[in-house]
């Protein structure tokens, strides 16, 4: 399997991190929405819709369930969506009466977008300490190189003079403020999704609210109403990852320039050439560009995913899937990059007169 | 000229705005780009850079300038941006000794972000006035017919039976959101641009923190270090923008579904036909469409234009110029376009069982 | 009116192209559709479909036509499509009996989607010969200065010694190869549209493929089946242009490239700044840059109008409108602006060893 | 690995497509480098560069190559590209002597862009054959059901009644012209790309043109001067796909409106709802809008991707590697996909008079 760079054997070398692509394996999928259906049924019992040994039944009934992956693949095939299958399987490990009280209420887009935000929160932390650690790469670089002076340039000439520091705040600010909107977006929270069929809950009477308020916090997400066919929350997610790699985009440009004009900045472990051995290629700042192009062009497609018809749709639905992990993915690994380029650096402006001679004597 | 649907003799029947247009006419800009040229004059007076009577000679002379529009163009045929020839236009209207203190310390690009952001500032306002009109009718509509019935659709299937309200409240919750939205960037503020050559305002030495300052308190604008290679600012804006359009585009996807479906809804004022006068075409929501997938694709190019390089980027920044100013139209359209549409809801939901013989009797 | 760069009052000094804005102008549309309607009662005429007396009637009637702008504002707002509106006022003027024969057979969609093929397809010769013209200015290019060497840059980096030759060889193939295509597109042809109500001329009975034969033939376009929600050509065409574009862009980045890199491109005629007036902006090499991701940005609405839904889109259409005319323009003036920057090379590639000293002596 | 839906364990049950995806697994581009390298050495020992013994040497030795992936990653991760460490590796196979001439006077880009080509190249004719399916389907459903009478519908309103022939033949005519457009560009061929260090195959001296076409011979591709910053064929190959997919959408949005409006279309094996047991989901006209949107989504990037600077480009080129192999995916999927949701279509169009009683009866 290795159609995606991201997951390519070798070219996961570039475009590779663990961490983030554990988040979305089918596994770790097949475990959230594990998790939402045994919630669920917890909720349900809590709030008096049926009796608690039924959710005890559940949850001990499913606790080394193991999928047949095979069949969830043909259901997709003949669904659409893993659901119907992944219940029925679900059903037949729980067995008895409590078999057919699994899922009750709940509708396919209930399981796979909790589940989806069950793992987009945790993506979300890793990308803000990952934030971090290159808000905090700036400031030591800032503080090591900042007095060097350099070359302001602005439309592509050399302007006036400036320093380092004056560069690595530009970037810096890009960068803090996303830390901030990340922070600002996780804490109106990654909110559960619970609507039933077409978003009534109607099978679930006048105790809908409370239990998904309870499911909810069980599974540690925001309560709000369901928004099965309101997307903007994700699309606004999606718009913040880009505004991060956009952001990082600037950064490995100007770096990328810097080494091409050369003289004021010292890179170490450039890539190498198959042709030209004496060759240091920015690898890690044009790979910032790319990841930054990618996601300007993906977050075009959440935005026309936007446009959900009525209350649940499949088409526009489908766009997120082939969308949304991508750029979680694209985020991540640009952040690694921009750490790993800024520990290559080993001088950033110019040598102070005179220094250039007595470093090299 | 007609390039622009916006701006077209007959198509701005249907994409028209006069209100938004006005502030992107060249003429509002060249009011914004002179307000930002004494306001300068005034802050760097008041920080004492020079003389207050340097600033009443600069506000005095400017006060019934008219540029001369031929040479603006090939000023900026020539500089590709227009402040050189608009400076030396603003200089030779002031005269005298005061005349070479125009534009002290600032750049050109100081001079048209600040105007887009003193134009961005009251469309922001007027969006948001549209906003809750927008959500009022909803809600009035909510009132009027969210008991009836209708019939639930997901995946492009009847699905259960919900009520009118059901799916008002899905439009609503979306256009809340994007309200709280806008309201809270613009808490933020729409920001002065003051950096100068190279972002380091290096003409006024120690008092550049200050001038910016007292600028953008004469502007009524928010202070903030120059951004004039962090554009995620105006990518940010240009998301909301797209949210909204996007959140509207799912209302007109809607209507005009209900619309070919029939039975229920009722509109008023639908379009005619050349070839079938008996139609009665959904024009407004199938616009809401257009305008959701048109504004869902110039996001990129604001995202694109984040990898703005160095300290000031002509390229990236003539992307913005190209794309913000439409995307700011579209969403305006979208908002009076979305309003006139539920004007025409003259029945959303089905008759109660009965009603509608009694209705015809 | 200044909302698109294309057509503001100053900027238009670097986006403005008279020649091409020529062809999208409300007059120019309102032309091409008046020729449509003459043409269409002469074709309907020839082939029997009506007395050629009535013909002769409705051109001689609509000889010195004069629309009613305002009117068809309205007619646009209310029915989301000039042509309802505009065969009124056709019919009001011709009068008498051939009155209700105007536009006989014929839909909305028809008039305008022939108007467009009328005025693209010169818009496509006016590309072409400037195609030329750039290609050509390539090849005086490379004879004067393509035995200069240079150094050769691979992955931002410099790599080995090429010739000036060698680079725009480059350019030059790539522009080529686009000017083919241009010329292939041509030759199959813009063709007219004619469909009817909902494309099966159902009022033509048997002779609705010879009077559009004969439509075709007057308007001097391709007859080929209505095509009304058939978009791919379009599409195919907006992407034509975005070659063109995206390759000049390769060209205008290169040279921004060279200038910043300096002491391997002599450029004349460069942007003024207005901080510094020392500087030579490469102005029109970054904006070759702006227009090639702006059209890289505008391709992606037109392929999402290719789900253009049953017999005839209103949504899908729309997006066309947003979108074509402006990408039109963009190349137009990215050739422009490619003719204009090459005529500015004073020299490409390194003076050869000594003549640097020679040259200042 | 699943983070790519067309990868997915149970997604690949929607998105799957064994026989495209193994043109795109590390190990075919490892093959079809391997046959590069191999016959790089043959073209060259032809042209007289070495010796033919080397030549065989090479094919020798690497007759039984087994790739050390993990030190490809490495490779991949510190180069920003694979061929360094597999050129270091397959020279580390050979051995001896001709160890040294292998890779002789090519580039990187040389060996992955024509590994790229030479599986473009048999998955367009998958394209083309699917196409070949498809346009047959709807040939066969055109005879079968064409006669019957249907509600066309304009502007998302019932207009006139056409018949299930005229829809289809919509269809039909966009999948016939981008056959012609596929086979048309595999006329003009998948080219070959060599190049050496920078374009100018500057160690092959005289004999690089001649190598270049012996090269395309053994390979099967086409002979063209280097491509390697020239980006056109890739960007409109991938327009051509998106037109195809684009088609398909449109045929899909069709199905599902038909499925929605009911009465005209009869599917078998729709999809299954896990809160709704009665319903059948066109889940498979869905997902053409799907891919459709998506494809119109990613083709901007292949445009971005074109502002490739200077001799070769890392961040452009990285651009494509996250676009293209999906892009082609997504093509695949949408034909096989098109082709059986044909095969569900029991009947489209109206039944005739009297025929619903008789059918049930």
């Amino acid at each position: 399997m290795s159609l995606s760079p991201f997951e390519h054997p070798f070219l996961a070398g570039l475009f590779g991190d663990a961490e983030l692509a554990a988040l979305f394996t089918a596994e770790a999928d097949i475990a959230a929405m594990l998790r939402f259906e045994i919630a669920l049924a917890q909720a349900e019992a809590d709030c008096g819709v049926f009796a608690q040994e039924t959710a005890v039944a559940i949850a001990k009934g499913l606790e080394g369930f193991k999928p047949d992956m095979d069949g969830l693949r043909e259901g997709t095939a003949k669904d659409g969506v893993v659901i119907p299958e992944f219940v029925r399987q679900l059903r037949r490990t729980v067995g008895g009466e409590a078999a057919e009280t699994v899922h009750f209420g709940a509708t396919s887009q209930d399981v796979i977008d909790t589940s989806l935000m069950l793992r987009l929160k945790p993506a979300s932390d890793v990308l803000k300490d990952r934030l971090t650690l290159v808000t905090d790469a700036l400031s030591v670089l800032a503080e090591r190189d900042g007095a060097r002076s350099m070359m302001g340039h602005t439309r592509m000439q050399a302007a006036i003079t400036i320093t380092a520091a004056d560069r690595v705040a530009s970037w810096r600010a890009l960068l803090m403020r996303s830390t901030d909107r990340l922070a600002s977006y996780a804490e109106q929270g990654f909110a559960v999704q619970l609507g039933g069929a077409a978003g009534t809950l109607d099978k679930l009477g006048e105790k809908g609210a409370a239990v998904r308020a309870r499911l909810a916090e069980i599974l540690g997400l925001a309560d709000r109403p369901q928004w099965q066919s309101q997307r903007d929350g994700l699309a606004e997610f999606a718009g913040l990852l880009s505004l991060v790699t956009g952001s990082l985009g600037k950064l490995g440009q100007d770096i990328a320039l810097m080494a091409e004009l050369g003289g004021e900045i010292r890179l170490s472990g450039g890539g190498g050439s198959s042709a030209m051995p004496h060759k240091q290629n920015p690898v890690a700042a044009e790979l910032l560009v790319t990841l930054a192009r990618f996601n300007a062009t993906q977050v075009s497609a959440m935005h026309q995913a936007l446009v959900h018809e009525q209350e649940r749709s499949g088409a526009a639905w489908g766009l997120e899937w082939l969308t949304l992990p991508q750029m979680v993915m694209t985020t991540g690994v640009a952040l690694t990059t921009a750490n790993r380029l800024l520990g290559q650096i080993e001088r950033m402006g110019r040598m102070p007169p005179g220094a250039e001679r007595m470093a090299t004597s």
